[in-house]
């Protein structure tokens, strides 16, 4: 799981936001624009067209839908407001609609009089309409398509099958919003479809095991957003998160008590298909497997006694690959999984296999010289070879990480690529189906941005249709060395938001600007239905000040971002390295790779830089109600005083200790920025030496400290800079 | 379940923190104060002993052990720390020190070596050294005592069985401190046992239905305080929540899909288990039913088609008594469910049967002719009788409401008192035994102090050693009309830890001032294992001001409350009346009954008020750093403030609307308040028309809004008083 950073393309970053603010006038019962935003050669029927209400008010969609027209009118909900459902319809409809009817009440307070919306559920006045001409299917393609218009006086909902209702219903909800009058849905029209028919989230439940509930609400997060395919990292050598009824010490020795049994796994996978999402086993074999051989050591290619592992990181053992009962042993287990999990795919891991086991391992050796076997790669291609035999028998397709593409490996496996984009385009070249989570690794701690930018099918790959058509879509994953329970929707959400857009959106909806305030909003409403990623990080806060007040740390973990990628395993030593029961509650892990006041400091220090320098008049921009400079100077003032009001609370709070230095930090790059921005506005320099003292505290400062950067860094040097230039 | 107020004992409010003030000095490695904190006659052993530490900290202990020495030292804990476990241990020991190792680790930040704790885990050189004589056992009458001594280097927890060491780890918890040095224990010695051996909290899982996951963290919740019985209400008009194999049309028919299967609630039943916790399942019957009979209308009175009750209140329906049928019925439910719990107590309801269906039904008055019945709680008690018999086949004994305790009923059942405390001492007087539940209603929106003076047992009741011996102890009653899993933890807690409180410690404990401060810091860490009662108001408060700025409804929050009892069900008229489905997730929904706020401005009032007109000079009190005059005019001049900020916030937020009358309202009254300070302060006089008029305003502003009450009043009108009266 070492990570390569992948190369990007370069983003044309204007898009969908420049569009909206065209306005065609006196057009009275529809304002309809269409808009082709930054099209791209390859992009057909990407028309989207908002009116430009009074209020310039702009939806708050995510995923933006293929096709929406906004209309002009309000259609206003009041207590009377009823559903009906029509057609062919099955669980998946009612327990949404019914989810619908809840999650609407819930944010208007409006008593409704509709209860469970089932069978019986009739209703000949209802004003939103739903039809399903068929049931749901969750299965790979399935049709997941929806229309959805919204009148004055009705809406209709209208889908091929159940899955395109459910998504619709998600839409409406977001579409909600509040006035003087009350709430109200904007009228409008719209044709949506997905872009990819694979759009994943792989939660790991292994480095740290999360019980059903957290599972539950990530997966109605999924369905917020349009995701389909959840992937459930079930083994590993950190723990086995499964219960087996034919190989009980598989779960019994091999997970520390934390597993799903067999009843919570169905449940699981019923909870997630009423949702339209999948659930896809992975067994990460052979190596990754320490926690099966604590149980069964004969697995294995070394004799000896095994523990569960508690360090991270590549381990030696592997399991056996020339020894029959290995593949015995497999073929029950998996014959086992196979009827708990209905997905026709299937997951066996197959990633950073180092070899050392095999190496160490006489009958491995001598049956490599055997059989003419040059390297690990081509055994473990035999070991692929034999387990696709096992799959293929009780009628599942495999998939695995980017290793197992292997010149003798048959292309109807998946391959998931984590190395990158050039090796998955390589794999649909050679006509594997293939899914990107190379840049959608969620736990390296990186921005939104940056995932968002990643495309599956950059415009300037070039591919043609046959091959893209092998790009089913991607996977976010989410390793879970460094989350719990407690923050592990901290950090996948809201970013996965974004990057489900991608996978479902157009191509060429990538504006950075309107993704970010869109991504506010959805965030928010992700509470609604049970995610911990807002609350939890409060109560981290609450905790770490220890009954004192939170707001002096709120305001710098406001500013702070975890270091990126894998450093955190590196930097406190090897005496203090991380271990699976290491504590995951100090500053860094409540803190959030996208720190949003850093970023709009960043923003508006951009913002305040052209204009200053250009006509010195202030614009008024996306982000500052105001201008930029105010609210740059308002948050550098409040960053300023910052460490006066957290010292105390630190000594009170023993846990903090590690920040005192990043607080006095802050303040002290804050003090500088305001130093320069007052140069600025009264046309006066900073001496050279200064210019050279204020960079080198700056520099220092891009040190981490605690595991966590100081994110105000880069405006506060561009705004010294702006001054030394003068 | 309408609810009769109790009769209040006149209670002494002096206590256990005047006691603290006392100081012995020259004692140089112990300071030892014993302190007879208003000693009671019947209180036998109450020593309880705090030293002064140079900080004058306070222990933060709730409850309150039977006998506490503190001592001066600390003893520091690093990196190093580890336990040992010693003695007869079994899962409870080994699941709650590894939970204690995670939890000491997350609130410190520091990183232990010591994983998970199994019979494996032998340490010498352990810090903490945990020795149980026995294993644990989880029924009534469990000896749950246990030793704790704290020495700057060792730390000893002793017990006779496994249940004392799982508490005497939650205290531990509770002892922990951190100061400039790190975090350390208080040396101490405790010697602990509870006061009542039935301390539970009855959960009603059917008005609405919660998941798992709640119960189980209401479960740690209970453990934290010392609680050891789960009373699950398990059926009701509104649901029946767990599945039957042997009828499976009461769950498929009676619950909405919303139910426990049996091996979720053997999950239930484990990990409570573990954490020294009964689960008693009650099956409210022969009323209480309706859910029932959606799949077995034959079990029921009357001849119809019975659907799952949406409304609030008592219903008609009830069980036939008069027919074989049921008995059969009910001999091969019991049956079943005896094999799912293991606890020898099973709880049959028998509450509120209004006869009505009895009183239709020809058979049933035919067979009361022939069997010379007078009424139908004659009839009740034969039907009791004849599930007595039922239960007592299977090794249960009964337990039921006030109402299944008539003459014929047999002495060997339990009778839980929700009418009140006479009625529960005439029981005990029968040689019945009891529990009480009248005064711990905790849906009646009642503050915590005045559940908190409720004594199963006062000092003056006089109750010969036997008879109070037969008072087993008390159940909290969460009934689930106005709570969903959302707000569930809210209505719990932090009340219920108080009221624990009450069934543990000494009956002398219940010093209010001091109640109410380690309720702060003991409610803070609750958070901690997983209960969402601080972060979901927070959420609430988050989603009501849909996206604005939360601080001026927050501000509003803190000093309202619910409107007290059951007259919520009456604000809203016939036709608006809450249904099962009826949003909760108003303002009203997330306040809470003991706005703190309001209590500390009604607090710093009455301070205010004695200073003033004694010497005019403000002492410093418990609550209030600085003195109650500056909170007191801080808090009502930004009360005054508020509704200017609130107003364009509602004006965002349509479900706010119902508050805007409210939000003026209690700025009208708190520049009433400030007026009235400013008055005294200045020795002026407010005019007679114009004390009339503010009365009448105050007067007026009694009036709840939106089920909610401006809880400064009593503060304010006081204010106002005292300046008419000079």
């Amino acid at each position: 799981m070492e990570y390569i950073l992948q190369d990007y393309e370069n983003i044309n970053k204007l898009g969908y936001n420049k569009g909206a603010k065209m306005k065609i006038k006196g057009v009275i019962m529809v304002i309809i624009v269409l808009m082709f935003f930054n099209c791209e050669k390859n992009d057909t029927k990407k028309l989207v067209s908002i009116s430009q209400s009074k209020n310039n008010k702009k939806v708050n969609l995510m995923p933006i839908p293929k096709e929406v027209h906004l209309l002009k009118e309000k259609h206003y909900i009041n207590e009377d407001f009823k559903l009906s459902v029509e057609g062919k319809t099955g669980k998946m409809v009612y327990v949404n609609s019914t989810r619908f009817l809840r999650r609407l009440s819930g944010r208007t307070g409006l008593f409704f009089d509709q209860d469970f919306i089932t069978t019986e559920s009739k209703c000949d006045s209802a004003e939103l309409k739903i039809i399903s001409d068929e049931l749901g299917e969750v299965k790979l393609n399935a049709d997941e398509s929806y229309f959805l218009e919204i009148s004055e006086n009705e809406i209709f909902l209208k889908a091929n099958k159940e899955n395109g209702i459910i998504y619709g219903l998600e839409t409406l909800l977001q579409l909600l919003k509040s006035d003087q009058n009350g709430y109200y849905f904007q009228t409008c029209k719209i044709k949506d479809k997905p872009r990819f028919p694979w759009r994943g989230l792989m939660i790991d439940v292994c480095r740290h095991f999360y019980p059903v509930n957290v599972i539950k609400r990530n997966i109605d997060a999924m369905l917020a957003v349009k995701m389909n395919v959840l992937h459930l990292h079930l083994s590993e050598d950190q723990g086995f998160r499964i219960e087996s009824k034919v190989f009980p010490k598989l779960h019994e020795k091999g997970s520390d008590g934390l597993y799903f049994t067999q009843s919570q796994i169905k449940e699981i996978i019923e909870y997630a298909r009423v949702r339209g999402i999948r659930v896809i086993p992975e067994f990460d074999m052979p190596s990754h497997t320490t926690s099966w051989f604590v149980g069964y050591p004969e697995l294995s290619s070394k004799d000896t006694v095994y523990s569960v592992e508690r360090t991270w990181g590549i381990q030696d053992p592997a399991m056996n690959p020339v020894s029959e009962y290995t593949y015995q042993f497999l073929d029950k287990f998996i014959a086992e999984m196979v009827k708990l999990f209905p997905d026709e795919y299937f997951h066996i891991g197959g990633d950073e296999n180092n070899g050392n086991h095999w190496k160490e391992n006489e009958n491995v050796q001598k049956y490599m010289k055997e059989n003419d076997i040059k390297d690990k790669h081509e055994l473990q291609t035999k070991f692929n070879q034999k387990i696709l035999k096992i799959l293929t028998k009780y009628n599942k397709k495999m998939v695995g990480w980017d290793e197992i593409l292997q010149p003798q490996m048959p292309n109807n496996i998946v391959i998931q690529s984590w190395r990158g984009k050039k090796e998955m385009i390589k794999a649909a070249k050679k006509g594997y189906n293939t899914i990107l989570s190379n840049g959608y690794y969620i736990d390296l701690f990186w921005n939104t941005q940056r995932h968002y930018l990643n495309d599956p099918v950059m415009k300037n790959a070039n591919l043609n249709p046959e091959v893209e058509k092998n790009i089913l879509g991607g996977e976010v994953t989410s390793w879970a060395e460094f989350t719990t329970s407690e923050n592990v929707d901290t950090r996948i959400w809201p970013r996965t938001a974004a990057i489900a857009e991608r996978f479902w959106s157009p191509r060429y909806i990538k504006d950075i600007d309107d993704m970010y305030r869109r991504l506010e909003v959805i965030n928010f409403h992700l509470e609604e239905i049970g995610l911990t990623h807002i609350k939890n990080r409060e109560m981290g806060i609450r905790r770490l000040a220890n009954g004192q007040d939170v707001n002096p740390l709120r305001n710098l973990i406001n500013v702070v971002e975890p270091i990126e990628n894998y450093t955190r395993h590196h930097t406190r030593g090897e005496k203090k390295r991380y271990l699976q029961q290491s504590p995951l509650t100090r500053v860094v892990d409540f803190s959030y790779s996208d720190a949003s006041v850093a970023r709009k400091i960043r923003r508006a220090t951009d913002e305040y830089i052209e204009n200053y320098s250009s006509t010195k008049v202030e614009k008024s921009s996306l982000y500052f109600t105001n201008n930029p400079k105010e609210y740059l100077v308002n948050e550098l003032n409040k960053l300023s005083v910052n460490n006066k009001k957290l010292a105390p609370i630190i000594g009170n709070s023993s846990i903090l200790k590690e920040i005192k230095p990043l607080s006095k930090s802050i303040s002290k790059v804050a003090n500088i920025g305001l130093e320069a921005i007052d140069k600025l506005e009264s046309n006066k320099t900073i001496s050279k030496g200064k210019v050279e003292k204020y960079l080198k505290i700056i520099n220092d400062s891009k040190e981490p400290i605690a595991e966590l950067e100081n994110r105000i860094i880069p405006a506060v040097e561009k705004l010294v800079i702006t001054v030394s230039l003068k």
